[in-house]
């Protein structure tokens, strides 16, 4: 049956793979000094409309996290996220290892929020050097619990951040979605605008794996993440030999051509597909009665159920199951569904009324 | 013209790539859990005849060494390795940067040999805690300059390490063009017997990406690695989402089922084609009067060159200039030529006769 | 007027300052391999009841915390300690810079509970390798916030790491305020039987500078620390050139001869004398009517102000505020007091006619 | 028998313990905030000639190298050293515990040369961001094996770093014994002149411990150094509470008051002596017939002994005996006696007789 465990289960859009089959024997030079990085940075650069953008491909979005903070940030330095983001909790130390520590708010869901922040800018205000400074903003979008930032809410964290001259940085393991979410107003060029730095993530819209870095080199500190980045890359062990592969796939992802009529080229089109499916999902979902946890319209969706019916889930369709304290106290699990490029649509209803038997 | 400037300038080796677009679509897990990588692994386990290895796969060859050195040192601790090893010269400090201090010997070439790691274990035993220890030897075959390591070489090596108590730990970025480099006397059911880690390069041989990390865990730091590595891999931003894209690409350069008559799998056939054209290269530019640097059977090859004859090959045939000492006192450099799975025999001719023309 | 700002105001005990000038001239071998260092390792074995322990002297108190955690983790683990333990605030990111994750529970006044720490031993069951997995717990003796360990407290905890098989490191920058705490029924033999390893603070407790480290090698990770710590020691940047300096001071301060009739050495009684400081500043204090923010027999006290009387005590006397929520509501904020060996008890009186001036 | 093994052998020198007893009640803030850092500042400021210097104390020599490393140079860059300077060997990998990695030339003798440094400086530019970038020159006045640099050595080192636009950052711990050593041509407000940062050694000095870090804020990277340093001293466990000690000591080793007719401070005074101390003992050891393995007249003496002569001198004096290739191709090895402050000028007499007995 069909699994929802995540948006990585497979490997790459038809037309991406055949991209990579097509220019495989040409010779390039490596590290992704070659043209079709070159030409992929360039693509990008025009979708986001920023002209003097610095981009390079970074392999995975831990090693893209790690090196975001560790350009835009002094050792004694740290980024302001929300205690349930990603490297708080999913990277095993991995920002700690680069000697960085995480400011982590009190705000759930994985929602930064200008309120949750204050309290950590103030303490460091009240200890100075004796403790943390901080020295960026971190969010993702869409957030680790699915959460669509709005341009307002994305706004207000810049213009917090403006104020004490931080940095601002979008992971965008799942921006695609984010940016192409019913309902959404905030977009790709608007982000492109505030952000210090940005990723445009591959590995979870339909590339076999890559994540774009997108640095405004005019933002304070993006002249000095453009000078530190070529470095940390390779001192990371993050600079792939064949770096080619990653601009191919860009390449071909942002390539115009691909535009079906849509006005949107192939790396919107992945993402509004797993959009669409996770919608369907939701209805199938609520529908036999489940509960959302949150109100979301990205790829992933999430709901209350029963242990039981968690285990199910689990089993049958790969839903994967956290720990969330249950407003109603009746000791429910929240179980994530996952879409991707490659969900089959259809397919869905499967899910749809092995749902509707466990309420039946 | 075809160039020579490294084994990574080309994609993946067709059946290789032709096994990722096969099983594109699969589901499968993610992080390297798959059933493809558990396969792959079991080949690997049965091709270097150690039936209890421990086999990750890493993504690209720094990362592997970071790896490596991290899970076989303490923090105080530190590889001994040769001068123009890797990580000295061509790694940014990612050694540095995971914390650990290298201990280079004087040999040349990027040999390592017990006389020239002696002085560092004196240093180490007449200072103790006040300087590094040593906790390893780190060695690469082929070496940086090219060495294919006999059997001797190597055993000498690991009874140095052994009477020590010392991890061995052996950068196989180049492995199969090591074991299959014609006169060569070191197998690899060798090295998994004596080290206790290593490398199966593919980058350098033919996949797209990817270094298989064979760990023995019956040797003292082995069990200890063994531990490490997952939790290491994660911190390190080097634990790949879809890891069973290398997971397949292994599964098919040790499937019995390449095997071509030789008795020899897809992996080692690949290397064999490479050495092949180095040896033809050589004979072209040893017949245009060019004096090699080395004698290697390996699939890099160097030569002296003067300044003006490098500059040419580099441009019209990519080869790589190094400065070295010219025991001629002539002013020479050294230009490297790399052959791979993907050089077309029959086009060195057209090396060999721009050499002619430059010595003609 | 005299100040409560901390208990490191001064410069060291009369006895101990002596000792230093009596010992002045002595030609001694360096890095605390002389014989001053070893007697007070031998009179702190005698002392703490642990013949093998493993002793060594640290110029302070975050550089303690540092090598502690550094000895008792992998690079992969982290220590779980209370929210507001002083690595999580007050140290500038020094555990992170050791690569180290902090795995805060909820627990307040830095008071660590095993029901505090349950929550994040199970994210590490449930995701393994994906996040940093607890090597440790680290408690501060008295707490951040002036807590005393019960007995009963303190073995509820070392049964929940020792069931888990977690080292416990106990910080005992104020040890001997708590462990002469008027009602404490936790002693030093009691820690040094179940700990790991512990700090007995001699810069909060009249000495210059100086922190002896603790270790049972008898304990699973004591032996690894025994190995690791002469080495970290000097890499921290920590191994102090004359180290004899600690040497002749815990030699000082843990003197049999300095027993003054109450069978106690110096050490115990300059933390005794501290307490009853304490003591008399609450009386003073409460009986102007300030309420205690937590009820404490140690050398730290707490009482709520208003934002007013805070400024005055702060200007007057010293006292350190903090922002604490306020359960009445009136948005009063905490203050706090600290004595010493240097207190001049009779002088408290000036405080107390203050505090009664500010209620009057 | 006197001692000579180093000259940290002793506590303090008497003037310095006196202030240390003479202010030791006086309640002070922590952390080097209080008057006496500053006034120890100031007096530092006049002495050396730089009114906007930034100065911190920091407790000991490889904690005071780990910070002007980390703060000089970025994550990815490094110091040019000589091979033998101090944090190559001696300091457990403390820079690379700071994640730097050392770039030491082939200089002998811990002498830092512009031609020892061109290669490493080439190396980069030919590998960009495949490789550790220079960030800073480090040496050491005196050098590791006792040189007293010539006022021309260091313009020249100056130089080279300016025109690379590096920081120069003088590693002070034997300092004093340099700027007062007899022929010495290059003077303490020289270097304040063109170093980005160097220390005024307390330890090797006459104080219980301490080293002064100076930095011109005017210089590129000394803007930078000043905005780290606070923070950083903090992260890596150097803050002292009691700052003041060092405050103490270097207000009282710069106290005008201190000039005894010489028109020198104490803190000369103490080296100056020590120096005298080192000439006597060569003349001795030279009258015995004892070839010096360097000419110097910095503090640290170093003569080729026999190896038995060595075990000798080593048990009876306290040499140190290092390993150095013998030019004569005798096997001989080379000790080396440290003096200072404490060394009783005419008990030199006493290793004089040795001396002459062994040759005799």
């Amino acid at each position: 049956m069909q699994q929802y465990r995540n948006d990585y289960s497979e490997g790459a859009a038809p037309q991406i793979l055949e991209a990579l089959a097509r220019t495989n024997l040409e010779q390039t030079v490596g590290y992704g000094e070659d043209a079709h990085c070159a030409r992929a940075a360039e693509l990008i650069r025009a979708e986001v409309g920023l002209d003097d953008a610095y981009v390079r491909f970074i392999p995975g979005g831990t090693a893209a996290n790690i090196l975001a903070i560790s350009c835009l940030t002094e050792e004694y330095e740290g980024p302001i996220l929300a205690a349930d983001a990603h490297p708080t909790i999913h990277e095993t130390g991995a920002i700690e290892g680069a000697g960085r520590r995480l400011l982590a708010t009190a705000d759930p869901y994985g929602l930064l929020t200008p309120a949750g922040a204050d309290p950590i800018w103030e303490s460091w205000r009240a200890n100075g050097s004796h403790t943390t400074r901080p020295g960026m903003i971190y969010l993702s979008d869409t957030s680790e619990l699915g959460h669509v930032y709005t341009a307002a809410e994305f706004d207000a964290l810049c213009d917090w951040a403006d104020e004490r001259e931080l940095a601002v940085y979008v992971d965008g393991a799942r921006m695609a979605s984010a940016m192409t979410a019913a309902g959404a107003d905030l977009d790709i060029r608007h982000i492109a605008r505030r952000a210090t730095a940005f990723t445009l993530g591959g590995t979870k819209n339909g590339m076999l794996f890559g994540e774009a870095m997108v640095v405004n080199p005019a933002s304070p500190r993006g002249a000095r993440m453009v000078e530190r980045l070529p470095y940390l890359i390779k001192r990371a062990g993050s600079l792939m030999a064949k770096g080619r592969l990653m601009g191919v796939q860009y390449e071909t992802a942002f390539d115009p051509a691909t535009d079906d009529g849509s006005g949107e080229v192939l790396y919107w089109q992945l993402a509004r597909h797993a959009n669409a499916c996770a919608l369907e999902l939701k209805r199938q979902m609520t529908g036999a009665g489940f509960e959302p946890f949150i109100q979301t319209t990205g790829n992933q969706q999430f709901f209350w159920v029963t242990p039981d019916e968690g285990q199910r889930l689990a089993c049958d369709f790969g839903a994967e199951l956290q720990v969330q304290p249950d407003p109603a106290g009746a000791g429910r699990v929240v179980a994530r569904f996952v879409t991707s490029w490659a969900t089959d649509l259809a397919g869905i209803t499967e899910l749809g009324e092995a749902a509707r038997a466990l309420r039946g």
